[in-house]
């Protein structure tokens, strides 16, 4: 296989992503097929070709369906709003495609599930943007964690947290309906802490939670003041108990000042911690309980070439990757896995474990009852 | 009032921080009556006469009840072990003694409610060593938020931990028992989060909580590898709601490699949000949603004049408070309470809220329930 | 103007470097014209065929004269090894060629100067590969220095570090001579110091400085435990003087454990200091007397779309840039200044000023006497 | 010995802190002689009488010939403004009293020399107040550069700033003149670091440097706008050269916007690296270059028990030292070396050389010459 062709449906923050990656990722790691950017789709019509131009796309439609349907098209990336994917995603599967979908796969979990079944018969391969899973000091904590770096998990902690739902005067939008976003900061943050749960402390198996929605109401735009529902939640929080029989605790907010891109991780050992934090993504820290107490410490570790894939962008550390970076080393991940007929991670399967847990934390937070994963 | 006799109990990590404190109080406030230093307790007798002549103490004794009922002592400091907290205090109050008991009053919260039954018919003054509570920068958050720098609260998120029981092979102790120790990280650490929490966020009026013992059994000392059952919670969470109905989270191990004195606090609110470090117990930091967004950001503040009574150490902002010093603020608020004749803070009926909600948080880990205060 | 043809001489971490910054440029910014990745140039000629492969050009060669005469190449990128820097440069403005040349220009400032005096008077566009002068944070602190946000500067530091030569057992190379490096730390490091000193501050008037190879030897590889001479220097600083008179302190070592893309500055002025560090280098430190005293403190000003062109990669703060964006707005500024016809900062009359200010540093470190620039 | 007389001259921010040091250090280390507070000296008698009762001294006077001469007074400590420090520790000296004297010993090198002389030949001890010196976490850098941690040290930074000459608004003082107050921020500040520098890299062999007054006239008070001299330096950077020959740079500003108390230090060595902030002071970083590559990073190291003396103030680590707790350390110092008749450090003879270098770098800040030390 020398080269993929490539579909991508939306030109968004993700979408401009998606088409990013594809366009570094084989100059980048050299060892992937090419990919080849055939058809890009946006609505309207000039919008599309306009960015097919720049993205450097060879065709450009208003309608998705072509896009999937292409003889040209192998792989088929879904970065629009979450109320498309699953419609997008099960066109793409049916038409034999390999499918790289935005997350979360769907706005409910009854979605989320027939699409990962229809996944399970397909003949393509699957992966789900959980983007974060892919930087390489993420990796490289999971690597301390089975090395034994800090002996056997005995807690976790995650905290999620963006502020651009913070501001109480901000207008009312899509986003605050069930009916179009779904959840609300589970679906757009909480789910990547649960990615990050699940890939460093293992699978999840039950929970009890709290939500809220901090601002209740939002003013209409032009609407000389009136104000519509906010329906889905500001804040979650939750205690979950591991299948390992660990307890951890997770947060997240959308309306948390002053956090632009805030994932916090704690990871507690029997023999040291590690912690980070995605505003600092290229910083691990690591302590361990080893050597003179008086020179134990946490360690700041700065990414480097020690880390891979780190050294396919940059041969000396410190020099720090961006938020980009980390879709390619994605696209990376599913273009091999295309390529050796293996399965991609996190593929539909693998992902629908996540998006259980967020639909089971606001299920809780609406019974508070304890659910089971 | 020139002068006020005191009598101490204990001369271990608290018991000379009390003497510290009550030595410096006067030279570093001026405003209070100057202590006088009349009795120290401690057994055996040769030990506390020892940490007389070092601490400075008139005379010295090894029967606490005989200091208690010494007419020179007007106010004794109890800084005994846990289990002994009831009884000195409770016969501290019946002789008339103005009583600095260290945390946790009791170990049980009935102990803890009839010692604080007693206070309230007591004519003398309580204050409970709840020190981080005095840190000026603890205050200046308190103020910040009364002067609505952050807005509305929307969200509390605290974690208090250290590692003294982190290492799996330290040996079993008292503090592995119920009956010795009462709770475990939770009286030892999550009382003084607690503290913290209601003092800055308000009252909270329920929780549901999990709790974890993280190294189920100890070696016992010279026991040839035998092993003993730890008793109480290494790990405790809680989802909890303030009366004023906010929703937050607060999590405590003693398990926790590289915590030394971990207390980190973060307060969401409307229009910014306020977090801190008790590890890096002189700074503050504050986000404001405020000024041009291009410019906007956390501010560490470091602890100064501005916030007193810091002045009253070092006229000079960044020079550092240290642990000590926030005891010396405590005996300070406490004699100038006897001095006035009003309450002080933390008085045993504010204190018994904070115990009530570890207990609390205890009793949830227990049957799962979603307990209220 | 609808496309340039661009010719890459070198693949290596800079070459690699270019390569994807051409590629995503369009695609990130969309105003430009769009690169045509004609020619690739490497030794030996297998290697630049399996690169151009994985690169994307549409040729490759090993011989950089002819790619810089192919009369489809416009813009001769050039990242090979300093020593070739001048030849290939000049070859290249005399064939009516754009150059992007990376940083040092030369060996000599002699060098330097010749080259810089036939850009003058070519017809085509340089730029040097100062890449950090185009962080958006460092274009925000030079905007809020422009805007008065610290008053009147005052001082300067900075300090550039890393520590690829800080193992006193790295075999002897080519680094270490005069001849083929040039100078030490100062031309690897140093230059970028200057260039964000100046960039910041203004030029520098004249400086004193010492200068010390830490490692006066290094073994020859496979040598027998033979060891040759490090004729150039591991470590320099300089007391400098800017043009204004404001008074400042420059550092470099390459010697530096720990330090893997330190520079660090520090912006003193009248009204407030600005603090940066390159390995967080989406972050910004403000320091503003402003407000009361008690909420003054040094503020994190997270990189985000408020300071462009940062919103072309990411639309949200906090997601972060890595080094290699930093490269694409580089190509930005070069392609948009060729489309508009005016010069591109810096352009190796602007880069020639740096770089006479590294060779005084050298020579002051050797005469230990003052130097004018 | 069993007790100790202490005098002290001066009840400002120094007198105050020297206060406390003797009223605690007893109670923290136990093992010394026990101070007794004799005499307390300032103008006018009311203020020294009122401070007396709060600093708990039992005399005071306003002659400190008087105190000096005052047989039940063995230790004099000199706390008053630096113009009159020679006089008394002369008189002190003369009287046969030890010397606990504030830095800098005098306000010309000529007079520091001539007391230093005088200290010389007499029987009492002498200790200068170079407080930051006996900070643990200083101790614990000097312990692991002694015992190899980083190898043999190559390179030196330092940097000393406060704000507190930053605006250009505040009125002219005492303090701008060289009659009253000798050096600026050299005096002030920049000592501070020099003895941190010779503690941790050894002696000082020569230097060049740079010194500029950056508010060259400051107002009057109360003098209708009209504006009179700086006199002394408010910046000043040199590259020093050390003993062992290492480079090194320091720098110091008194008008450093944001700086409260920082002295921020980097060893450098061929094996790692320590590096410092006084901001943190309980915070020590170190890098080894030890162990796999992927594992490499500073360790931020809490000060502990583990870091003698901070188990005798507080037995876990983490909890934290502040300034005063430093000068407790430098009084158990100097009443050490009084019982144990051996010298303290850093006596006089020990300081002259931090006072020779500041005057150096006063003097090649005028003359642009090397100076010797």
């Amino acid at each position: 296989m020398d080269s993929i062709g490539i579909g991508l449906i939306g030109t968004g923050f993700m979408g401009k992503c998606h088409a990013l990656a594809y366009r570094s990722v084989k100059a980048v790691f050299g060892d992937v097929p090419a990919p080849r950017l055939e058809v890009l789709c946006d609505v309207p019509a000039a919008k599309a070709e306009k960015m097919a131009g720049e993205f450097g796309f060879a065709r450009s439609t208003d309608d998705w369906r072509q896009l999937v349907d292409d003889p040209s098209v192998d792989l088929v990336c879904i970065t629009t709003p979450n109320k498309s994917h699953k419609d997008m995603a099960a066109a793409a599967l049916s038409a034999g495609k390999h499918v790289h979908l935005e997350k979360p796969m769907a706005l409910t979990l009854g979605d989320a599930k027939a699409l990962t079944a229809l996944a399970e018969t397909a003949g393509s391969r699957t992966i789900v943007g959980y983007n974060y899973l892919h930087n390489p000091a993420i990796q490289h904590a999971r690597q301390l964690i089975a090395d034994g770096a800090i002996g056997r998990i005995v807690h976790f902690r995650g905290m999620v947290d963006e502020d651009y739902q913070a501001d109480p005067d901000l207008p009312w939008t899509w986003r605050a309906t069930k009916a179009d976003a779904g959840l609300g900061t589970l679906g757009d943050l909480g789910c990547h802490l649960i990615s990050l749960a699940a890939w460093l402390a293992g699978p999840i198996e039950s929970l009890v939670a709290e939500t809220r929605t901090v601002h209740a109401t939002r003013p209409l735009p032009d609407a000389g003041g009136e104000r519509r529902l906010v329906e889905n939640e500001d804040v979650a929080s939750a205690l979950i108990t591991f299948e390992k029989g660990v307890h951890g605790i997770v947060s997240t907010s959308r309306s948390a000042w002053g956090r632009k891109n805030s994932i916090m991780l704690e990871i507690h050992g029997t023999d040291g911690m590690i912690t980070f934090d995605q505003e600092r993504l290229n910083e691990l820290r690591l302590y361990q309980n080893r050597g003179p107490k008086a020179e134990q410490g946490f360690k700041t570790i700065l990414s480097g070439p020690a880390h891979p894939p780190y050294d396919r962008f940059v041969p000396a550390a410190g020099h720090q990757l961006g938020f980009n970076d980390l879709k390619v080393i994605e696209a990376h991940a599913f273009l091999t896995a295309i390529a050796n007929g293996h399965a991609a991670y996190p593929s539909f399967s693998d992902a629908l474990h996540f998006e259980a847990v967020i639909h089971a934390i606001a299920e809780s937070g609406e019974t508070g009852q304890r659910v089971r994963i």
